[in-house]
C-alpha cells in the first residue's frame, strides 16, 4: 500500500483545512509587547466587533485557549457570583455550560430538549416567567453535537422582554451565519479563531457589552479567564496581560482580511450552503439518511445515521478515507448511532465531491449495501 | 528614513526568536482527534518528562493558553481546597501566583525577599517549622522580573525534609538549566512552549507526580483548567479535552527534536551561557551596569540599571534599536529604574554582538554620555 502524505482535507468542525496563506502568517516570531503586534491586535478585535454588529456599544475581548475557555470566561465574567443562569441544552456544548457552572459553584436550571429538536421560545418565556431568581439565559447557536441551527434571535426576544440578559456561545457558526449582537439582544458572544473565521486553533474572543462587562469586576473565579481584567489591562496598553499566541493572532489577522475578501458573512456562509447541499444530496444518493430535516440544519457540520450494514466499520471507513486524504468525524450523539462530516474551512464543492466519491469507493470496497439506519 | 522591514531579533523574555523550521512546522492543519496528531501529542509529553528527569513516577499534562495559565491550572489542581501554600516572592510572578489564590479563595502565606535577593532555605525552614498548616511551597526558578536565579534544590531540600510539597514555577528556564523533578523532588513543574525550548506561544504544561495529580480530583475551580480532567481523560484516549491549539503543538514538537539536536539542556543552556557572558561584559564595556552580581544571574534575561544621563530616553532607545532589527524589553522592577535584555531564543553571540554594536551607535547619536545609574 503507498501511503499518501499529502495534507488531507479536515471534515470536521475544526480545527479546519485553512489557507495557505493565513499559515504563512505564523512565518515570523512577534514580539508581544512591540507596537507591530500591539496594532495587528486592535485589528483583529475592532473587526470581530464589526462582523458581530456590535457597534460602539460593545467590545471584543481575546482569551488564549480553546472555544471551551472563552465560554468558561464569558460564564464566569457575565454570571454575578449570586445569578442563575438558565441553560437551553440539546447537545454536549449546552451540558459542557453546566458542567462550567458546577465548577464555578453559580446556581442554574436548564431546559433540555433532544439533540434533533431546538427548543421552544414559548416554553424559555415560561420558565422565565416561573423563576424570578433566573438572570441569564445561555443558548448555544449551533449545537455541533446534531449541526442543529438553534433559534438565537427568537429566544433573545423573550429574554429581552423578560428583561433577562442573554449569552450566546457561537463557536461553530460566528462568521458564517448572521448575528448582530445589539439587535438581539444580548450581552455577550463567544467564539474562536479556528471555527468560519478559518484561522489556527489557539485563541477564542467574547465580543460583548462594554457597559456590562466594566461592571462585573470581581465576579470571574480564574486570574486566566477573567474577561474584565484583561479588558482593563488592554483599554489602557491594548497588550494582552499574559503572553499572546503571537503566531496564531498574526494568522486570525490574516484569516479575518481573507474573510472580507470573500464578502464577509455572507460569502463565507454562501460557500458554506452550498458544501452543505451538494454534500446531503450526495450522501442520500448514496443511501445515507441524515439526522435533521432541512429546516434545523446549519451550514456547520451534518450527522448521519451509521449504516446498519453488518460490513459496516466506522473505523475502517474513516481510515481509508484519511488514506485518501479526507478526514471525517465520529457522532457525539446519544439518541442515535451516527457520524459527522463538517462543511466549513477553506473547501469547496470540488472538495466535497472528492469525499463524495471516495466514500462511494470505499463503500464499495467495503461491500457495504445497506447505508441507512433502518432495513428498507 | 528606511524602515527595515525584514523580521526583528527578539531579545525578551518570549515570545521568542525561534528557527525557520519550527515555524515551517505550522505550515500544515492537523485534524485534532486524528491518529497523526495524537502521535505527535505523545511524543511531546513523553520529551517534556525525560527533560525533566520525571521517570515511570511522573506524566506531562499540556494546557491551552500561556505560561500563567499553566501555573493557575498547577497550583489550583495541585493544592487541596484546605491546603495552605507559602509562596516565595521576589518578583512579580510570585505576586502572580499570590493573585491565583486570591482569586482561588485558597490560603496562603508568603515570604518575600528583595528583586535582587533570593530567598533563604534556612528561612523557609524556620517559617515551615512555625505553621503546620502550610501543606505546599512555591518558588519561580528564574525570576524573569530581575533575571535572578532561585535556590531550587537548596528549597526543595528543606520543604521535603518538612514533609511538604513543591510546585515549582520554572517557565523560563527549564530547557536550560538543569532540573531534576525527582531528585529535588517537587510534586509539580510549569512551564511553556515559548520559552527555552523555542517553540511559538499557545501551551503551558505541567510534569507532575503521577500518583499526587490521580489523587486531585476535585481540587481545580475551572473546567478549562483542571489538570487532573486533562490527564484523566488523556489517558483514555490520548487527546486533548477541548480543542489544542494544534499548529503550536506541531511546532514545539519539531522545537523539542531541534532542543534534543543541540545537545538537550546543556547544549541549549550552554550557548545561552555564552550569550549571557557577552552581553553582560559589552554592556559593562559601554557603561551599563547589570542590576545582579554573576552568582545570582541566570543565563535568561539580564536587568540593567537606567542611565542617569538625561539625554537618554528609554523609549527612543527602543525604538532606535527596533528599527535596526533588536528588541529589547522594558523593565519590571520596583527597586530601581531598569530595562532588561533577553539571551534566549534561536539568536547566538553573533547577534549578542550585534545587538551591542546597535547599542554603542544608538547612545552615540543620542548623545548619552553617563550610562551607568549613579554619577562616576
Amino acid at each position: 500500500m503507498v501511503t499518501k502524505n499529502y495534507e488531507p482535507f479536515l471534515l470536521t468542525p475544526g480545527p479546519l483545512t485553512t489557507s495557505l496563506t493565513t499559515k504563512q502568517a505564523m512565518l515570523r516570531d512577534w514580539g508581544s509587547r512591540d507596537a507591530a503586534f500591539i496594532q495587528i491586535n486592535r485589528e483583529v478585535r475592532d473587526r470581530l466587533v464589526a462582523l458581530a454588529g456590535g457597534g460602539e456599544a460593545f467590545t471584543c475581548v481575546p482569551v488564549q485557549g480553546s472555544g471551551t475557555f472563552a465560554v468558561e470566561a464569558m460564564v464566569a465574567t457575565f454570571l454575578p457570583r449570586d445569578g442563575k443562569l438558565l441553560i437551553l441544552i440539546n447537545g454536549a456544548y449546552g451540558h459542557r455550560i453546566a458542567k462550567i457552572c458546577d465548577y464555578l459553584d453559580r446556581d442554574y436550571v436548564t431546559y433540555e430538549t433532544a439533540e434533533n429538536t431546538p427548543p421552544d421560545p414559548a416554553e424559555v418565556d415560561a420558565i422565565l416567567d416561573g423563576d424570578a431568581a433566573i438572570s441569564h439565559v445561555a443558548i448555544i447557536h449551533c449545537e455541533t453535537t446534531s449541526g442543529i441551527l438553534n433559534p438565537v434571535a427568537e429566544v433573545a426576544a423573550v429574554v429581552a422582554k423578560r428583561n433577562r440578559r442573554l449569552l450566546v456561545d457561537s463557536m461553530s457558526a460566528f462568521g458564517a451565519l448572521e448575528i448582530d449582537v445589539a439587535a438581539l439582544p444580548c450581552d455577550a458572544l463567544a467564539a474562536s479563531s479556528n471555527k468560519c473565521i478559518e484561522g489556527a486553533p489557539g485563541m477564542g474572543f467574547v465580543i460583548c457589552r462594554t457597559e456590562t462587562l466594566a461592571a462585573a469586576k470581581g465576579n470571574a473565579h480564574s486570574l486566566s479567564l477573567d474577561l474584565q481584567d484583561q479588558w482593563s489591562a488592554m483599554e489602557k496598553n491594548a497588550q494582552w496581560r499574559f503572553t499572546p499566541p503571537t503566531h496564531v493572532v498574526a494568522a486570525f489577522h490574516q484569516a479575518l482580511a481573507e474573510h472580507a475578501d470573500e464578502g464577509g458573512v455572507a460569502g463565507r456562509g454562501g460557500r458554506y450552503r452550498r458544501n452543505c447541499e451538494i454534500l446531503i444530496s450526495g450522501m442520500k444518493a448514496l443511501g445515507f439518511e441524515p439526522l435533521l430535516p432541512a429546516a434545523l440544519q446549519a451550514p456547520i457540520i451534518v450527522t448521519f445515521h451509521m449504516p446498519v450494514d453488518p460490513s459496516f466499520d466506522f473505523q475502517v471507513f474513516y481510515d481509508r478515507l484519511a488514506e485518501q486524504g479526507y478526514v471525517i468525524y465520529p457522532g457525539k450523539l446519544t439518541v442515535a448511532d451516527s457520524f459527522r462530516i463538517g462543511c466549513i474551512g477553506r473547501i469547496d464543492e470540488t472538495v466535497i465531491q472528492g469525499a463524495l466519491s471516495a466514500m462511494e469507493k470505499t463503500l464499495e470496497d467495503m461491500g457495504v449495501r445497506q447505508r441507512g439506519p433502518a432495513a428498507a
